[in-house]
């Protein structure tokens, strides 16, 4: 056997488990201190009542033999795609049901959909960069550009024309950074593609923080979009499924005429056996009056959390980026320190946690990102923990 | 951007809606005549209780935000593996909790672990084969060789030593042909791939069928296959879980150097973000003594169907393969018609459906598949209905 060569060339990343250790160290030479962790990438409020109670409906129905269900579609159960549609019916937009995939989650989809393209792609991905936009194109063997995410452009990348692109990744809001596009800003980009003949993959997994006018939620709010752009979405954030597993993804019928979207149903149906029942029925409960109020409830709790530490880095004169349509806050290091020298800083007096911005590519150094996913206790702790200290 | 061409190579399987199409036109032309389906490829007995009660407590888990779990082990959680560890081990098979990845089912590990090999390796299928095998291949552009599966060698191809293959397809108990390997035919197998370099690609997801002595279970069973296989399985026909999706697959720390191993766990800590929590605890539950003795009891169910099916055969004369240690009977169509030929004859004359072997390959022409998933009531008719047509 050949193994795949291109695999020798991924780079490990061992950026959670250093930040593992260190604080782990630090605990055991300090067992008195209580450290305080605003690092977390991962949701903690429970799954919302609606979903709770509609696993139970679906574990029941698959314990008779009337209600069994067997092997579903790939691309998912009827029931639940008309949901999605619904969803993005509400915004103006328009999908046909057969343009809707549902999925185990984006990171799946966001790594299975380069299947379907070509080797010889020229890839564009911004950096700083959730880490396997490039790991699973390093993996394919395919050439990665990047395009440079800063403090100057608000860590929001535009085209330029000069850069040819086949494949180009676009988060927003933005994971690591909290940034989020414009629709004017998106449009540019959709206009780009479109000019490039190239195509947009679209990471829309944390829309649901989206709170301001005027900011892209989907990027089919575009004109244009749908000939040049596929979109990933999630219940991982929005509705506390990260250990649950549900997404969806769209590839519209325009793309490529059509032959993007029989390719991906061609993908999915040979190498997918789709979402388990229960989960899709847990999903459909998201969008019940119901399941829509509580997981309301459940982002209102994570951005109150977001603005509790974006108000005191604005009270410290902090620049940052984020924290308004998003979980995520991107903040410059003070004092000119690098991202690793402040992580170490925070966590020997003040004892937070936080994750180093050049954990996530060249740009991000001299940044830290701090999430709103603790407890609201715990985020309040942290942030009065980082007034104190920033202020002396 | 530039799609994958490999795709425009791929054939397009109409089987299951010609078959469909031409049940559909049968009832219409005849709505009083009752149409049985011998062929079905899914279970019908719902979850068993032990399955149901786990999901209902872990659903309850989830709610609560002192028990909820967000994102698990891409591979799996430690219970799971240990309790899959433990089923090995009953066998005499000793496995490492690393060498277990705990999946969303057979038919996904089998189609991404190609992920890990370059495109460059020579595939040997068998034919008749599940059609998922060669459908990856080709997608990514891999030559394919196919070695035939007869009534001559039992439809249990063996090594020829003057083929060379990088990648070996076995499965066993077959599908569609429910050939099963002894353990002596296998040793050959692992023996050839030793010589040769190659790994095996073992599809175990009908191995909770085998009852006789002497047959593998596991491919892990034969001295030196885990220096070159692979072995993928699958709670879907064990205890009915293809719409609750879960499977492992088991890559062994001495298959190339300890190298494949790492590189599936890259791939899928990249690619794929783990099994639903609450599946993995159904799952876990499978493995219980309430859930062994209920899956058992489901298992002679569908063993009792496969005998009734096979005693009718048997009392006809007509040769077949299967219906003892798996729950499909492919049989030889009885005077010489052709597949497509005594499906029809089937449907029309005893109104009894099932699937024609020449949708599996060229060396299925001239055979059928019926399957044992059917209710004990349907089996019995069907079985009574086939005598009755055959023995005039």
């Amino acid at each position: 056997m050949k193994l795949n060569q291109n695999y020798f060339n991924v780079n490990d990343s061992y950026l959670f488990s250093d930040i593992a250790k260190k604080v782990a160290a630090y605990q055991a030479a300090n067992p008195q201190k209580k450290v305080l962790r605003l690092g977390i990438g991962d949701v903690t409020l429970p799954l919302a009542p609606a979903v709770v109670a509609a696993l139970h409906s679906a574990a029941d129905e698959m314990g008779r033999r009337e209600s069994f269900r067997g092997y579903g579609p790939e691309q998912g159960y009827p029931f639940l795609k008309e949901a999605v549609r619904g969803y993005y019916d509400e915004r103006g937009i328009r999908l046909d049901g057969g343009e809707i995939f549902i999925s185990d989650g984006a990171k799946s989809d966001l790594g299975n959909i380069l299947d379907i393209f070509g080797q010889d792609n020229v890839v564009l991905i911004p950096d700083p960069v959730y880490p396997v936009y490039v790991d699973t194109n390093v993996m394919a063997g395919r050439k990665v550009t990047y395009m440079n995410a800063t403090e100057e452009n608000g860590f929001l990348p535009m085209p330029d024309y000069s850069v040819d692109a086949d494949i180009i990744y676009l988060c927003s809001p933005n994971n690591p950074t909290g940034a989020a596009y414009s629709l004017q800003q998106l449009k540019e980009w959709v206009d780009y593609a479109n000019a490039k003949g190239a195509v947009i993959l679209y990471d829309a997994a944390y829309e649901c923080f989206v709170s301001e006018d005027g900011l892209a939620r989907s990027i089919f709010a575009v004109e244009g979009a749908k000939a040049c752009a596929i979109e990933f979405c999630s219940f991982s954030k929005m509705a506390g499924f990260t250990g649950t597993r549900c997404g969806w993804t769209v590839v519209p019928e325009q793309l490529a005429g059509g032959k993007a979207n029989r390719m991906w149903l061609r993908r999915q149906t040979t190498k997918f056996n789709g979402v388990p029942y229960i989960v899709q029925r847990a999903a459909e409960a998201v969008f019940t009056p119901d399941g829509r109020r509580q997981i309301a409830g459940n982002i209102n709790y994570y951005m109150n959390n977001a603005r509790i530490i974006a108000r005191a880095l604005e009270e410290l004169g902090i620049w940052f980026a984020g924290g308004k349509n998003s979980p995520y806050i991107w903040l410059k290091c003070p004092g000119g320190m690098g991202s690793w020298q402040f992580f170490d800083y925070l966590l020997e007096n003040a004892q937070v946690v936080g994750t180093p911005g050049a954990g996530f590519g060249r740009n991000g150094e001299g940044f830290f990102r701090l999430t709103a996913f603790g407890s609201e206790e715990v985020t309040r702790e942290a942030a009065d923990r980082i007034k104190r200290l920033l202020l002396k």
